[in-house]
């Protein structure tokens, strides 16, 4: 290759110290933004070439949002920060002894210090088989796969003529009424009822069954009381069915079987618990509840030199002992005190006080013009200042201004019109998986015949 | 079924003639625009739930817009007109003795007037096992597979240490030096020379060579000469290398061979000759040059009873004997056109004056701030003025208040940044696209188990 081609590398660096950090989310990034000044090599290892605003990923599964609107490319963050490298790739790995981590494909990437961020995965209760029977919403593309499957199941419907298939596909059901069940639930019911329902000859998309089934008695538990019913109440008043204390006891491609009742649907969308990415493996680390990694009050990994980890994957608890949750602003907390760990530690100075967690409260959105809002005390909200506190905060956290105009643009335009923007069926059709399919040929290609002369 | 789900039934209308039209292009749609009045039932047939604005596509495929921004679902279009009902199939074929349209896995569809309006495909000169080495350009699912691949190929070239596999990586090769062709290799150029050319630290994007191969002799034949001049030196200056006169002789997976020269890439962008979509084949009727279906000065189809077609899946000359373009107006004037003879037909009224292409003139986007105008005699734009005017008239003729506000604001957000707000490397996890293969199933299905009591 002509020299022109490479400028300096960051994975040989002219001594100083590396920095390793694994996924490019909430507390990932936030250790990067730590260490703008640090002293030192960083590289951000991510499976896909982008960060993704996962609180908004449910109105990418919904129409409302494009995929663009809620993801940023990691390197575009970090244009104006030479120390920081970015590579797309998978870590099958790690190796403490040489301070190593193996991604697939790629030399072993070297480290001084690495940061775990990788966070969670939706776990199935022992039943991994019914993964092939239902959605998840973690990624962008499982809120693409999502979002086909739903417009498709009203396309199939209205040119089928057996009934009983046009009821199926008719049905949707959530399984888990945490914050990503209440917001899908009411979404799709809204999709159905207002934005579909004109749109159709044959059938009546405003006679979709939507059911929500939530094993536990009440929806949004960790929400006060008050807030829970408000949301149950709201989701019904939009024509959701929401079965508390229905557990899921079967997922196949019938549907599911919840509560005793055989719930015949196309679109079963999982999202009942999670579990930490299994990175207490990779390092052989102790594992918590739900296998989060255990990190002491630095984040720090106990028994390895230079290993820490924030967000999802990890387990701590507070001071009462309650495991601290899987949200974002744990994860970025976290991330935020892993930076000035390391960065106290690279120019020599006495560490932090410990980690502590500042609860700010917890939102969700129910539905137009309604969420939930818990700000700890005695502050609730309900409808819609509570939705309006719901919107600021997220297009606050929204990054880039370009997302933040077009996701506030595409609400206004929602809110007026009940219209949804991305209604779009995309890749279902098998041909087109095999474009994408060429893409593995060129990502493990290499030229079989002698380069030209 | 309970009846609460069908409303009434446009494929079992109440006497009025049924019109279908295949296709939900320029010209499919303007048939239905121009019967919005008839006292017909309408069905729209697509293959997909939206009507795609191939103008823009080259602008998904290099990241600069979203797929929503350039398409709207069909039955959207349709919500105010309740004798106009949308079907998402596939055609499978046509009788045309007992007047039914063949669509896969439904009930055939019977028509009393048939509209085919399906548009055309890349031809591979009689190499089709080319098409398994590159990518083409008529969907939104193929624009999505080459923006993936395209920025997938910086992100592993990032990652890899082979010289000849890196250099490979970072070349592109364009075979056709038509709009699409140009205005390809000129946004894949400000792509890698402006948008990344910061964001890595191991490659310099602007190293990246993109080749544009053109078998005639100059860029944008049916351009006046100095337009065409201009697109060449415009992309030179862009850092694109144009090769007139090479004709490709081989396509494979390790780049093309073109005008005798072996080019490594990893990427392959055939833009080369369309063909019409085979419809002549459905219906059995003569096909002129490049296998459009020949059509008289009414657009029907000779020789058959109430069918018709308009637009690129058509063969049809101008008064000099000249075959009319595959171009959008030709289309759209076409479709008017059908509508207005099929509203006479069904009112009893004398048919209009035969069909006359009114040839407007054409535009084409070189790059940033260029493209070239040809408005007929002596009108010649090139540079920032045939740009203003490629912009308003696309934004002109986009669907969709929403869609032109957002392509506006993209436009000058990359105008003024150099960014392209969606910059996704989507679909390319084997594990995901087995997400999409579960849909497969859901289109499939009928449910096993009896149905619960």
């Amino acid at each position: 290759m002509p020299t022109s081609t490479m400028t300096h590398d960051p994975h040989q660096p002219r001594g100083l110290p590396r920095i390793v950090i694994i996924g490019a989310g909430f507390g990932g990034l936030e250790v990067v933004r730590g260490l703008n000044l640090a002293p030192a090599v960083v590289t951000v290892i991510d499976k896909t070439n982008h960060n993704l605003f996962q609180p908004l990923l449910y109105q990418v599964a919904t129409a409302a949002l494009a995929p663009s609107d809620i993801a940023v490319p990691v390197r575009s963050l970090f244009t104006d920060m030479p120390r920081v490298g970015t590579l797309m790739g998978e870590v099958t790995g790690v190796d403490t002894d040489n301070k190593l981590v193996h991604v697939k494909g790629v030399p072993d990437i070297p480290y001084d210090h690495l940061v775990l961020a990788t966070g969670s995965v939706y776990s199935w209760f022992g039943h991994d088989d019914w993964a092939r029977h239902a959605f998840t919403l973690k990624t962008l593309d499982q809120a693409l796969a999502l979002r086909s499957s739903l417009l498709a199941a009203f396309e199939w419907a209205e040119s089928r003529t057996d009934p009983d298939e046009i009821r199926r596909l008719l049905t949707f059901v959530i399984v888990g009424g945490g914050p990503t069940g209440v917001e899908m639930a009411g979404a799709i019911a809204e999709l159905a009822h207002a934005t579909l329902a004109r749109d159709f000859r044959r059938i009546r998309p405003n006679s979709a069954r939507i059911v929500l089934c939530e094993g536990g008695p009440s929806l949004l538990a960790g929400f006060p009381d008050k807030l829970s019913a408000y949301a149950r109440h709201h989701l019904e008043d939009l024509g959701v069915e929401v079965k508390t204390g229905a557990q899921v006891e079967t997922v196949d491609r019938d549907g599911v079987v919840a509560g005793g009742e055989r719930i015949f649907a196309a679109n079963v969308l999982w999202a009942a618990g999670t579990a930490a990415t299994p990175v207490a493996a990779w390092v052989g680390a102790e594992t918590g509840k739900g296998n989060g990694i255990k990190i002491d009050e630095h984040c720090a990994v106990p028994g390895l030199d230079g290993v820490y980890a924030v967000g999802d994957c990890t387990y701590m608890e507070d001071a009462a002992g309650h495991r601290l949750p899987g949200v974002a602003p744990v994860a970025k907390q976290q991330g935020a005190h892993v930076a000035k760990v390391l960065m106290q530690r690279l120019i020599g100075e006495p560490l932090p006080q410990p980690f502590r967690y500042d609860d700010q409260g917890q939102l969700a959105m129910v539905g137009r013009s309604a969420a939930v809002a818990d700000l700890g005390g005695r502050v609730k909200m309900t409808g819609l200042v509570g939705w309006l506190l719901w919107s600021v905060v997220h297009l606050f956290f929204l990054i880039g201004a370009r997302n933040r105009i077009t996701v506030y643009l595409n609400w206004v335009w929602a809110w007026l019109t009940y219209g949804r923007g991305a209604r779009l069926i995309t890749a279902i059709d098998p041909q087109v998986r095999r474009d994408f399919a060429h893409l593995d040929e060129i990502a493990a290609h290499r030229p079989v015949l002698p380069p030209a002369a």
